[in-house]
């Protein structure tokens, strides 16, 4: 009699998205492996570190190699000097009532996302958008909360879907049954789209009427360039009793490699008199042992000068690949949602192709590499995501294959 | 109807071990401001990081100020170059068959440590060390596998104890019941005691011949001085089909504010089929993005010189430490276990006190910060963990104070 194993693994579908579209790549490029194949497919930063980061780095760096500054663990929240000035900066400044131990560091958003599903009762609904951020569904399939996958439909059986599309501009309605647990991500990964304050503030009260808790991914904020959009979930009104923030400097600094991320879960949030504000600082000390010291350092960088400015030009940088590439498509005649608030620009693939059929032709035809859009989900079928995470020679290059490639047909 | 919580969180009692300590010590400070406290208690590290690996953390932030060596997500599993470099020095050329793609980098052994109890199902026993490092307990308490916790007895309902006291040199016999996950560590936290190869050998066979895992937390393993004390369970036979390998580089290089640390999970691990290394790689890909890459070049550097024998001076700087504990309280009459193979004493409280009473004389008399066994469990009631991780002076003193309260008398 062997021991049990967490049979949920079983039931996750064998490849990873974006594994299985690094295979394919390798593939490709070991018959042609002369390609010159342009990526803007996985979501992944291409400028370095700014100067100001840089520098912090070197500085908390040459702490570390003396014993009078030399720092052990930290605390597991975070340390005080970057959790204080994530409140007064990011939330503070912008009339946000949110308070330095609301804030909680962490090595990225991801393990953040994955994790926060463990504060809650193992048989609790779950909401999700379509197409979504595979990350939301995983962990939650993976804790058993979301039934069978059932390939036909491409849909979990236990999954509630928030099903974005374009009829609705990728701003799903409010479930018709009950839904526990909600996943909203704005600007949407991976359609780039966004959601009014006004539109946001129905699911917030919709939390609050129901007793639900959402869960708002706002990776994306940073990139956020019209008025009226909201930055935080908590400049709705009533946000604090029913949702928990997480933000990233991945996006926003190009800490993809660097690791750090935060999520904000208010005291006001209790569930039956609990606080999940207490228990996440109990599962964060639990299980995890901080972010290291010298990435904080680098995340503080980030709130101040020079380094503000410097993130602020990048971000310029990529929202101009975002331009071009949305142009570029609709002169094409291509209709495009996203790239206006985020990184992250959703093509309808056109002639009815398939997701897949589409990217397998664009890598082989034009090689340039997106990300299919049924990846994120059966609403994704028939869209393809572009980003906008390359330097501007790369994005027109693209772009114009794209162009040749869609004016010579497709197959 | 409000969403339900996770119910185990509020199983575990209020205060974790350190904070409660850290409180205390807040307390008599705030009355004494002036007094000088020495702390031996949290195992924390406090030479700071050695030059080879300071200078490898500036090239490798360098790396990341220029476009073209620049790194955003890195492998989940880790970079080739600091797998390889494990394998190769720490398995490979001790004669132990350990592969790259078998080791897993992540951000810390707490992280992991409190992680892998996900691969397995909910009902379980689960065997655990007492006294032991909180965090196998903590973690598997969360996940509902414990029962529920009984004051009187501080045990947990469901847990197995693997119970070592001085008759067995704390080194536990084997489960009389079925125990389907076990936790080792050796070098052990708290004790300091190790076992032999031959005495680790008896719980590979059983494991194997059960159908168990072991989990086998080595953080301690550089710290080990003397021959036939096994650095890794795979130098045991037959190890590599029941048991998880779990290291650190927190105390052998003074990464504890740089978060770094592996898991190894052998292929030819399987349960009824299932590959754990592949259930592991699942888990880690869908909730972690990685330890970060200036952090694990940091990692490959101490793995070669000139930062190895800077690395091992160090550690036979604290285990001078430990020798002058060692022996300075033997002076005292005390009875002292561990501190030849491991940073940290167990000492014997003397007079009868409970661990908590002589944590608050040795507190108030003495200004010297331990840890009281009884955080450790049940059978650490009467004992108290003094660790390695201070400088000469301060150590020397500690002792020298703690020589003289004992002469004095306890209250």
């Amino acid at each position: 009699m062997t021991i049990e194993l967490n049979q949920n693994y079983a039931k996750l579908p064998d490849s990873y998205l974006f594994s299985t579209i690094n295979k394919k790549i390798a593939s490709f490029q070991k018959e042609y492996p002369k390609a010159d194949i342009i990526r803007l497919g996985i979501g992944d930063v291409v400028l370095p570190l700014v100067p100001g980061v840089i520098e912090a780095l070197h500085e908390a760096v040459d702490e570390q190699a003396v014993r009078e500054t030399f720092r052990g663990y930290g605390p597991e929240g975070g340390y005080d000097f970057l959790r204080q000035a994530i409140a007064e900066v990011e939330f503070q400044t912008n009339g946000i009532n949110i308070q330095l131990d609301e804030v909680f560091i962490s090595d990225g958003s991801k393990s953040d996302v994955a994790n926060i599903q463990e504060l809650f009762g193992q048989k609790i609904s779950v909401a999700i958008g379509d197409p979504v951020y595979p990350v939301y569904i995983d962990s939650n399939v993976l804790s058993g909360r979301l039934g069978d996958f059932e390939a036909v439909t491409g849909k979990w059986s236990e999954a509630i879907y928030l099903v974005g599309n374009e009829t609705n501009r990728f701003v799903p309605e409010l479930p018709a049954k009950k839904a526990d647990l909600i996943y909203l991500c704005y600007p949407n990964n991976p359609t780039g789209m966004t959601l009014t304050k006004d539109q946001l503030q129905l699911w917030v009260d919709y939390a609050n009427d129901q007793g639900n808790v959402i869960i708002f991914d706002a990776a994306y904020e940073a990139y956020i360039q019209e008025d009226g959009i909201p930055h935080s979930i908590y400049e709705c009104s009533g946000a604090q009793t029913c949702a928990i923030e997480m933000r990233s400097f991945s996006k926003k600094a190009g800490f993809t490699g660097l690791r750090l991320g935060y999520t904000v879960i208010p005291k006001a949030l209790q569930i039956n008199g609990q606080s999940l504000n207490k228990m996440w600082l109990r599962r964060q000390s639990t299980k995890f042992n901080g972010a290291p010291y010298i990435v904080q350092k680098a995340g503080a960088a980030t709130l101040q000068e020079p380094a503000k400015s410097q993130i602020a030009d990048n971000i310029q940088y990529y929202m101009e690949n975002a331009r071009i590439i949305r142009e570029g498509l609709e002169a094409s005649g291509i209709t495009v949602f996203g790239g206006v608030n985020a990184p992250y620009l959703w093509m309808k693939v056109p002639n009815g192709l398939s997701s897949w059929e589409f990217f397998d032709q664009l890598l082989t035809r034009a090689q340039v590499v997106g990300t299919p859009g049924v990846g994120f989900g059966p609403s994704g079928e028939g869209y393809f995501r572009l980003t906008a995470f390359n330097i501007h020679e790369q994005t027109l290059a693209a772009v114009e294959r794209i162009q040749s490639f869609l004016a010579v047909g497709l197959g």
